[in-house]
């Protein structure tokens, strides 16, 4: 696990508007948390240089980015590929200025996994890091009659405080992102950071407003090629409130989404 | 023709490092000219929605920037589909400070057009452009035995001083960039920034440092979606020297490529 750098001073001021705001002055309808939708691609909007190869792409202060980020969400949300891809720790490590901004080091990590495919296991480095107190378990969203089908995976689970929600799909296979943001509200999540994969981002983008408040984008100095995994939307997405930032290699572009 | 603001006077100094300097100074072979590398791109690295299709995606004030960078160049390269889709001026418009730079606002236009499907005419606005004294005639690279198919439109290009060239293609049907690049040395040219489509980029770029000089690349916060002309090279292609200028909506990218 690598080392952060600290916090580029200048992020914090660049970053505050499109952070979810405390519950007296958010302007999100109370049905859904608060959504900020980031991402880091290459200036060819890949994320990762192939399917399941995790890809360096922003430099190390911008990764303290995220984890600030993480620090201001009840929760952040993945797909179930990013999930197994990486075995990330889906925790947040940035903890300075916890005490004074009111937050909590400790994030929710969200799994969107229809057919319970991630095979987390006690050497799953999310359960590591929940069992040593440095993050919570694991919520996995499966589809309805999954559950049943994963005693072990779900003992696991559920070992370290996380919990499968089971929703429905629709004919195409698919949650609704009302289902699965209805069910967040339910669990106290106030404002989730969604931080990939392509498929998950590409299926917000094309939803604008509706569904997403924030986006914050870090854009890395690199092309990784046409056969990477991609970013980009089925068609047109306008945003508004345009500001960018940019540090020793990379930029970062904060907006919103206009209506869809 | 819509005007031109006035060039915001941060990017003089962003750019010059990557700009063609006098020839005493310059640090390219003498076989080739010094070539620049510029586009503007959507978040999802679009540069239309559709082919054949212009896109508006840069502010106003990076689009003067595009006719400073002319100021800077001796020629400016594009590829047919972008030389039939806009019926651009391929001039540059950008005067102000020319005495000073010890440079002219005459840009010589290329066009990289192996089967003379242009249908340049006197209603083209290049053409009109010309015969005002506001541009030059293009010079356009054919494949060798094509000039004499279309004797009409060799004898427009030729009343505005234009020229055709022709070049052999290899056994895939395509120009080496050498052979570009030594016809244009022989012409005199000495620097020429090239424009686009995304088939000319997506070449250049996985050729790396031996081919390109600078890259600037204009990013505007939009996605054009995954049915638009995408620029990602074949593989993954590493940058060097990169700096980020941003301005009221759009941000640009300055950088080398390395090796390939």
């Amino acid at each position: 696990m690598s080392q952060l750098l600290p916090l580029v001073p200048s992020l914090k001021p660049f970053l505050e508007a499109y952070l979810p705001q405390s519950p007296t002055s958010t302007q999100s309808p109370v049905s859904r948390p608060f959504v900020t939708l980031t991402y880091a691609a290459s200036l060819d909007s890949r994320i990762a240089e192939a399917n399941g190869k995790q890809t360096a792409i922003s430099h190390l202060e911008t990764k303290t980015m995220t984890h600030y980020l993480r620090s201001r969400h009840d929760a952040l949300l993945v797909g179930s590929g990013t999930a197994m891809a990486d075995d990330p720790g889906l925790n947040c490590r940035y903890v300075e200025d916890v005490i004074t901004t009111g937050g909590t080091p400790l994030i929710r990590p969200v799994v969107v996994d229809k057919n319970f495919q991630w095979n987390i296991t006690e050497r799953s480095r999310v359960v590591a890091t929940a069992r040593q107190g440095h993050g919570l378990g694991p919520f996995i969203i499966v589809c309805d009659g999954t559950r049943v089908k994963y005693p072990e995976k779900v003992a696991v689970v559920e070992s370290i405080n996380g919990k499968i929600i089971e929703l429905s799909i629709d004919e195409s296979g698919r949650f609704s992102w009302r289902d699965i943001l209805s069910a967040l509200i339910d669990e106290g999540i106030k404002s989730v950071m969604v931080e990939g994969g392509a498929t998950i981002i590409n299926d917000l983008l094309r939803r604008g407003s509706a569904f997403v408040d924030s986006l914050i984008v870090t854009i890395g100095p690199v092309y990784l090629g046409s056969q990477g995994v991609e970013v980009s939307p089925p068609s047109r997405v306008n945003l508004k409130d345009v500001t960018w930032w940019s540090g020793t290699r990379d930029s970062i572009m904060a907006a919103r989404l206009t209506k869809a």
